[in-house]
């Protein structure tokens, strides 16, 4: 992996695995409600878990990570041949949805580190936080034909960009970038998990056509 | 700013700022129609605003515009923000589907401009032109999950078209960059705008099911 | 073109022009089946025809190939110019679905190529083969509001990983890399065309709702 991960501590670089590891599973997953083949789970897999990461490699002109260290594809394959052969009452349950929580303020925290340690300012590195936590979701749903995460009230984006800016934000102000990525993707792992279980969402804007 | 863009004239990075903040109008609007949240607001601003110019800075290998400078971010989310805050009247108007042709025809222009100053050859830069004004609308409105400005049949791509092909096609004459940029700039809003007035459309496809 | 192209023989930089052309012929036909106009036919030539070859060269950190060559440009819009102008019944037939076969098994092994060319680790080199002769259909499915190519049962996705993974699987053996190529975009085509023939499907996830 790349040295100036190593720069944001021992651990991230495995929660990127598994961040990369549980989208590809929401991935495959959203193949399999429809029905698909095998080919098209694996394809699914491959483009959330690593969507995100890829489009902010693109941006912040990185060499795309999954491109360089085969890892990440051969995670992705495993996983859709995974739930391909595994029974189907495995993945039915919430464990995905709190695990695809713990990759979300994980990831974002990631990105937005990453981004920094490529010298990208502040506020676009926050951004690049939450497109690589966002995006990969973002492709599946367009992909499969359904309304995005995007355009779901509940708060998805949010708890991502709260972990990205407040990572980046407690970086400005000089505190070591281990403890800020664990408080950060607790941060955002707990906003996310708060909506999962109270059903939290957003205020939608006022302008509806029923309303004055 | 990147210095490249200095070269044709100091009017048009202005012009592109205002192209960034109008395209992200169009595209928090678009959210604020389907009631989203203020965040969904911001992420479609942000993608609409500077999409096509992302394409285009990845497709001629230069350094993405808004993550070196954060200006454009910021600007995309005050719009964002303005747009939630003020009264849904003020934006319901004829107004923003002028500036969106104004921004098209100086985009389209600046797109162009941009990939020549980066050595790509004639055609594909005439593309890139093309591609900075629309491509930010086609991702609104496949996120968006709407039938994008591509399958309408009023003048829209086609003035991005003439904008571009008419910037670098004087400029091959040999005719200084500002003063082509002008001429293209307008030529693209004036076909824009007669398209809005008269509401012209090109002609389809002759083959459709009822047709000889 | 490129030189690193060279490696793989004076044959396959042929195929790569001829799949493009395929590629653009059938955005370009997808277009007129939506009573589009001819520049919405140029522009789903163009991205239906390049949109593969474009992502695997962002992923793999290779210059744009249509945007250093124009050649690629000039013949997309060629090809819309040419569905334009033309009778439609000519372009009825299942000819170009069996075009459309030889292009996929031809790209899918240059797109290979051309990754193990740039160093690209075997694994993500096969999936950039996949990439380049599927992602210009699913872009331009996506596009038209389509369901896409990978939502398909056919094999499809399918014959484009059997190429990729033979030219890269033989390669990787020390076999010569033209003949490895026939022999890979020749299976790719074989399978691509049996499923064409015969209507082969891969079996699709047995958890459907009305399954045990």
């Amino acid at each position: 992996m790349d040295q100036a991960l190593w720069q944001i501590g021992p651990v991230l670089p495995w929660l990127d695995l598994f961040g990369v590891a549980v989208f590809a599973a929401t991935g495959a997953l959203a193949a399999t409600q429809r029905g698909q083949t095998l080919v098209t789970l694996a394809f699914f897999a491959l483009i959330t878990g690593v969507g995100g990461g890829t489009v902010r490699d693109l941006l912040i002109g990185a060499p795309v990570f999954w491109v360089e260290d085969r890892l990440y594809a051969l995670v992705c394959l495993g996983v859709a041949l995974t739930i391909w052969v595994t029974p189907q009452r495995w993945w039915n349950g919430a464990a995905l949805v709190w695990l695809d929580a713990v990759g979300l303020g994980a990831y974002a925290v990631f990105g937005a580190a990453k981004a920094l340690s490529f010298g990208v300012p502040p506020l676009p590195a926050a951004v690049m936080g939450v497109f690589t936590a966002c995006v990969g979701g973002i492709i599946r749903d367009t992909l499969a034909g359904e309304p995005s995460i995007l355009m779901r009230p509940e708060l998805y984006v949010t708890a991502a960009a709260l972990a990205a800016t407040l990572y980046v934000g407690l970086r400005l102000l000089g505190l070591p970038s281990f403890e800020v990525a664990i408080i950060a993707a607790a941060a955002g792992f707990g906003l996310r998990g708060a909506a999962i279980y109270w059903k939290l969402a957003l205020p939608a804007y006022r302008g509806l056509p029923n309303d004055p």
